[in-house]
């Protein structure tokens, strides 16, 4: 393998200085010409233009770590931060509106400060109804929190995914370590909520597919059909490689773990246990290999790969596959460890001391021992999403002194229903997966009682944002997903009538269209259309 | 088109006296080499052995209508009174169980009885307990309907589905009409569902997928997953035809209605207006093609067909695609007008005759205006399709004096889940297709009421089977099947709460597997699963 194929991309900022390693004398870009995009203004992944216009390795910043990527690490730091700020800001802006609700002009003044500190106004009928005994602060704590969230999903755009061209380097790169498609399936509990952006590094629209189930317990029949989905694009239209092409579609799973309160902050679907944790996703994921291989004949197969997440630092394990693709939860390469070995070591060596742990992993002898090493392709994927996690335990150690102030849930609100792309943020959202709450009022329930020790018992209520999607290519199909959105909110109106009564849930209902960029689209609540 | 390949096939019986008209001198089983199995025992639809054993035209009866396949429809009959006769005795068998309760060996002789008429005992508890206060003659009859209907599906095959050749003919038939896969939705109504074995004489095999709805209002999405399924078999393994073959996915929606009580009769979910019902099926047919012409590229697209049931004396109307595929509800052959109007004549004159009422159909003018005629496949389906209809015609006049004296609903009991394969019969079941309650609650609801009039308020209960099925090549899939059954179980006492605690419901867990003649298989009630 030629390491000067291997993505790491950094766009020059003027703030990190790297050290420019010229590759030979040969323009990258040529030499790249099947792998990227050619564009003379854009560089593969690990590489950034130079004064001569050329690609070159990108050697990270001369004062720290040598795989960081200084520039995205700010960017997140940015996002994180103005986003944070917002939902933070809404409990002040709120005290002090509430301390004016009994002047006289309050309505006008109130509004001003929403304006002012939210962007956004608060609902007047709320407002006028304050004289009457005072001023309803569930119901505008549950509106803000809502309102705030699609707010920002409407304004910011993802910091990996503001240049488009970065999640074509990292498809064609997936597809260089021969994978076409790669579909991920975490925890949903709200600290992988940054998997793809922030632990991973990984652009949302080079992952085919996101589903996020308690405990990482994905739905292998649903699994089964996405993938006869991919594989008719690739057999009818060539897309993104031709039938014979020899690539396979992976799988991953992650699961997750605390490493400073195991036994407390850990996955609750698997009782805070990280081997149950572990085993139960390595389950799922031989269940749909076997399924695949099982129901389709001609040698169709699956791979593979388990991560698990420590979500007190986001470092992450990687599980290695042998030659077979069988993983174990005893072969695995500890990315944190990693880090901290290759420190002080120059980009090429800490990059070849990654791809050494993998292959000595790979040699795991006693419970851990596998068949022979992984391929090629999956090894140097590997070695790839180890580096990138480099940079976010670098970015933890950075903006969060190594450890997350909130190790546990601290989650804003609750997303019922597919889950969305936008504010791919830690701790802001717990997802709860369904498609009704008869299947999945065990996640619901979970939430709930989260909410109930974060606020309900401080007497705000859960706020709840229904969203589902819709293929508008469907006739029919926003319909349906605006019916399914009211469908839902009747079910956890009957659910938790208690709390609903006592305003203490506050449901937002979103649909929004299966097409990237698309925007939100609030449903109004009460146009009931459910029940025809 | 040759009508030679035309099947309609025909086993002699000894009875009937076809005459036999010989096809030219060359043998048949030659002529046909690539349509059909090449089994000298065996002819293709239509046809059948001579005392050569060469496949002949099979001429119909001389004493009757030139299309019916009179030993078919003997056997059909032969097939409806043994399942009617088993379930009508349930009844005058547990009155005399009851007359007995007050005796001293009452269990003894109440199961005598039992096994003697019913074929099956009764749950000893339920007659241990009898002399407390009085026997629990719901729970007995639940029992009763639901134990029969087991037996039943494990005894008997389906009158059509005897040979498996026959649904190989009839597969290899479609082919060449140009359709690789046929899937039908009608209505969920119980008086369809003898659509498949008797008012279209289909093998259950040769039709991929059944999937009822109330109103025929299929899932546009669901049915794109399965037309991607569909297809991505036949790009990967060639199974049924080529990906270059040029055939094509053929979706038939089926409404009903009731000639004799048309605004009374018909279909409930369109508040028995046929031009509704027929209408949105329509919608839903041209929102499928949609969804797969917008959704995939390189000109995919599905063939559809609309077909409407008198569900009073099982005659069809089919609606005709014009030259690009569209149909309209006012082009449309009536068949129980054609039936009349062969009657007379020779078997290849009522052929001839049914073919030029497609092409007349395809030529109406003023609101039902196409353009052009169907393809010459779908004109040969059309016809044929109509040929097999008027056997059933034949069959409810004899067997019904040409009107069934249950014109309105008197279903045995309420099936919820995807429907089963076994005891495809007129009137029999009330199907409430559904993966959850939350979803199907409307369904459901209506099966309520139905059942409310059939038994409940006889003081019997509505017995209902959860039926779900689960691909035994997938890990798991069995459990989450059977946890599906607990899961839709709770669902159903939670909303009939009152109902249930009556005892006027009474449900039966069935979980089966994919497999063709797989068995039905009992899930224990007190095992719960759900809610881990």
């Amino acid at each position: 393998m030629n390491t000067r194929n291997r993505p790491e991309r950094m766009k020059s900022n003027g703030q990190t200085a790297p050290v420019a390693m010229a590759m030979k004398s040969m323009p990258v870009t040529h030499a790249l010409a099947f792998s990227w995009p050619q564009r003379p203004s854009f560089c593969p992944p690990g590489m950034q233009l130079d004064a001569r216009g050329e690609c070159v390795v990108n050697a990270g910043p001369a004062d720290g770590h040598p795989l960081i990527q200084a520039e995205q690490n700010a960017r997140l730091a940015d996002y994180e931060r103005t986003v944070r700020a917002r939902f933070n800001g809404i409990v002040p802006a709120l005290k002090r509106v509430s301390s004016l609700q009994h002047e006289e002009d309050f309505v006008k003044k109130g509004q001003e400060i929403a304006r002012e500190t939210l962007g956004f106004e608060l609902p007047v009928q709320v407002l006028d109804d304050a004289w009457v005994s005072s001023l309803d602060m569930k119901q505008l704590y549950g509106y803000s929190v809502l309102h705030t969230f699609r707010d920002l999903a409407a304004e910011l755009t993802l910091p990996l995914d503001r240049d488009p061209r970065d999640a074509d380097a990292m498809l064609r790169f997936f597809i260089e370590c021969g994978f076409h498609e790669v579909d991920v399936s975490p925890c949903a509990d709200g600290r992988l909520k940054g998997l793809l952006q922030y632990v991973l590094r990984l652009p949302s629209h080079a992952v085919g597919r996101v589903q996020s189930h308690a405990g990482a317990m994905f739905d292998v029949e649903g699994n089964v059909k996405k993938w006869t989905e991919t594989e008719l694009r690739r057999f009818r239209e060539g897309v993104p490689t031709l039938a014979d092409a020899g690539t396979r579609y992976l799988k991953i799973a992650v699961y997750h773990f605390s490493s400073s309160a195991p036994s407390h902050e850990g996955c609750a679907a698997h009782g805070s246990n990280e081997l149950a944790a572990a085993e139960a996703a390595l389950g799922r994921l031989n269940a749909f290999r076997t399924a695949i291989e099982n129901g389709f004949c001609c040698g169709a197969s699956v791979a593979t790969l388990l991560i698990g997440v420590d979500t007190d630092n986001d470092s992450i394990k990687i599980h290695i596959p042998d030659s077979k693709g069988e993983m174990s939860l005893y072969r695995l390469v500890n990315n944190a460890e990693q880090f901290e070995q290759t420190a002080g070591m120059n980009p090429a060596q800490a990059r070849e001391h990654l791809l050494a742990a993998i292959d000595k992993a790979a040699k795991t002898v006693g419970w851990g021992q596998g068949e022979g090493s992984p391929d090629a392709g999956m090894r140097r994927l590997i070695a790839q999403l180890l580096e990138n996690n480099c940079s976010q335990i670098a970015y933890v150690k950075s903006e969060h002194n190594g450890r997350y102030a909130d190790i546990g849930h601290q989650e804003k609100f609750i997303c019922v229903g597919e889950g969305f792309d936008e504010l791919r943020i830690r701790n802001l959202t717990y997802l709860a997966q369904m498609y009704t709450v008869e299947e999945g009022a065990r996640d619901l329930d979970v939430g709930i009682k989260i909410f109930t020790g974060l606020n309900i018992r401080h007497g705000l209520p859960a706020p709840i944002a229904i969203h589902y999607r819709y293929d508008a290519s469907i006739p029919g199909a926003r319909d349906r997903a605006v019916e399914r959105c009211h469908r839902i909110h009747a079910a956890i109106n009957n659910r938790y009538k208690s709390l609903v009564e006592q305003g203490l849930i506050v449901c937002s209902l979103i649909v929004q269209a299966k097409a990237p960029d698309s925007k939100l689209e609030v449903v109004d609540i009460a146009e009931e259309k459910f029940g025809h």
